[in-house]
């Protein structure tokens, strides 16, 4: 029994800070750091390579819309043939940095609206896989199980890791919750960790209306923009480590 | 007798467009490729990699300050600590778009108001020089003969090329008449040309003051963001060619 | 019989411009000027409002997504509560320049991907017709006639103006034909004059199936990003003149 | 005995808070918003102004570079010509949401590496003074007592406002210490408090060299970026209320 751990990281912008990356690269095994476009500035994304590749964390490269205002969070109706060079200008600028600390960039995952667009979204869904493919095909794609994008890679033959949210109510679907539902997030650190383990020992999650749904994840996201987050995130690692489970990077 | 034609390409960002990149990659022979900060969109830059990878024409990227309202142009007093990771950021962008093109990054050469601070200022042509050393040492640095950007690129074991102006008047000591004095930029296509084999053949350029300087030049900087300049370059390319002058990449 | 011309202008953004704001200033009775957002620095906004207001041009603010990458003709979907704040933002960066200039921002067209998703999204278009009433509720929003935008602006009893495009096709409801489909955009100037006398004299356009739609325009949308669209402007204004249709603002 | 105590708000980004501007807005009586160049979208300037109009604190536009990267903390060679106009646009940015709220822009204060830039350079220095009387001459500038700026400002007939720094060591000159020094920021609450009393009292402070120096400001700038900071800023509201100082703007 083996489970990945990912966090956001190196979503800070010049003189601002958003999270802990710190304390999260002692908690997670992949780090979804930011390459510049929603967040993420050169020092900062050089600064969370070189922590990352020190503790053995794995980098990977959240791509987003070029949208720092909105924090990427806004869809943005970029022409999948744009998007594709997007995509590509910020793996590769983030492998410049992960190459320099001795690394290199091992996956892929979209952050907000761009993760949310791809799960639908057929045109930018083949923009990021185009761009996957383009970079490095064997560079595997961290989303959503059952998402148009893992679908899409999958039939290009790139590697796709399907994640659970720690965090997260499920629709019996094996879908989340909508944030505008009440309930959509849990806040209840125990309850988090003990679905965690369940999920990772069984690959089942109970949805809102007490159903069984099997989902299987490879990797669990977990938060760090709080220091309530960030606890969580330790919470969960932690329950893991008790139940047996390996917590080490997917790749 | 052989000389390089290097010349600033994909200057355009988003809907809007600066000079003739088709035209130019006819002409030069290292194109210094506008990487995102000044100007450059991500669809730009992987399209003139493209041709200048179809055409034979060398990839070298074009760095410049975090300043596309200001192109560029004006002297940014960044921190040479961030400068380094601003710079790594820009060239592994640009290297992206140069390997999916079939090609790659052969060479650096900082852009504008850049270019004019690493003239002299000791810090920030440090930051450029870490930066490529971090990249690639064996990437060569395009600049001015005589620049602190050189000099420091050569202690840290980087080649350096230097380049010459077609369209600059010199002064004695072979540096460059300012653009704020009268005569510094020469309009006239034949005696650009005339000047642009002299320097190929025999290393030679004649200041305004009559005297002769040497300035052994491997490169030479042809401009291609207006129609007459475009015409300039192809006048100088011809001219040294008749000249028996071998128009070839330094690389 | 009076028309007014409305035309983009101030497009440019640094060292990079977008169309002739000369030549269209003699052509057009309405600027819409960008504001910064899509296009427009500070610049080229105070220099297009002076010019204008010298030629006795009306000043609009051409309010857009912060997407200058994009040209703000990607939808973006920003929240309608920040919405409202980044137009209010652009409409009274502009009115600074106007007002030094000696004139004043006097109405309010949205831009690109801004205009098309206030036709029918009724949060976007509340988004804008919000901020006018803020700034102030006197200032007529330009319009397609039948859109979410000017009948919201109607009912929070703010002036509204319906536009036409000069060189568009209508549907027979009177809608503009898809610029995916074949026939979308006229480009023959004649034909284009024609229309937009017609337009002005009787209120009606000919749809793309031979049937007769009243759309009434108080002002005809004519644009100036290429030398031809310059000319066909130029042919609009002497075609109405001739018809004996007055030239005129609609303020 | 009156004193303005002023502090720089609103320098949020998107996501990204810095600062805590409700417990400010509690102490100071002058707020310097900033205006979107180097800090502030337009949601975060709307919401501070109407807070400040609420609590009857003065809005001044704290105008700085285009460098959200650098946080406008870094000097940038812009011609003064285009200075004026980014200067401008800002004025004229937040005075609509000042309005909108039912305030208005009230004084003028350069951020970060502009407002050390005009200390000296004259042609910045212009610059900004030339960008306040166009938007209106009326508005005073908040700035450093000997500085180019204020020096300009007095010339063309603007009320000029000589600030001090509340946690600042001074030279025997009246100048500040240089941040590149040690002891050049003070840390201990009592004694910066005691230091502000003295200054509103007698206009008074003692230099690093135990001499006493005029400096004789109309306000005290206080600082908010972190909790330490808060806390010392009502320390010196406490203080000088206690030792019978008005605090009030100085509009």
């Amino acid at each position: 029994m083996r489970i990945d751990l990912n966090s956001d990281l190196g979503e800070g912008f010049g003189v601002w800070r958003l999270g802990d990356d710190e304390a999260l690269l002692d908690v997670v095994t992949s780090a979804n750091v930011a390459c510049g476009f929603h967040a993420g500035d050169p020092t900062v994304m050089r600064r969370v390579c070189a922590r990352a590749v020190e503790r053995g964390v794995v980098i990977g490269a959240q791509v987003g819309y070029r949208d720092l205002a909105g924090f990427g969070r806004r869809f943005l109706d970029v022409d999948p043939a744009e998007l594709v060079n997007d995509v590509l200008y910020q793996i590769a600028a983030l492998d410049g940095f992960a190459r320099v600390a001795g690394g290199r960039v091992q996956y892929v995952k979209p952050h907000g609206a761009l993760y949310n667009a791809t799960v639908r979204h057929a045109g930018q869904a083949a923009a990021v896989v185009e761009a996957v493919r383009l970079y490095d095909p064997s560079l595997p794609i961290l989303g959503l199980p059952g998402s148009e994008l893992l679908r899409q890679a999958a039939q290009a033959g790139i590697p796709t890791v399907a994640e659970a949210f720690a965090d997260r109510a499920y629709t019996p679907a094996g879908e989340l919750v909508s944030r505008r539902e009440p309930g959509a997030v849990i806040h209840d650190a125990e309850v988090v960790a003990a679905r965690c383990v369940r999920m990772a020992t069984t690959g089942e999650v109970e949805a809102v209306d007490g159903t069984v749904v099997k989902i299987e994840p490879r990797s669990i996201c977990v938060h760090g923009d709080t220091p309530g987050a960030v606890a969580m995130a330790r919470a969960v690692r932690v329950a893991l480590t008790a139940a047996g489970v390996e917590v080490a990077a997917f790749t």
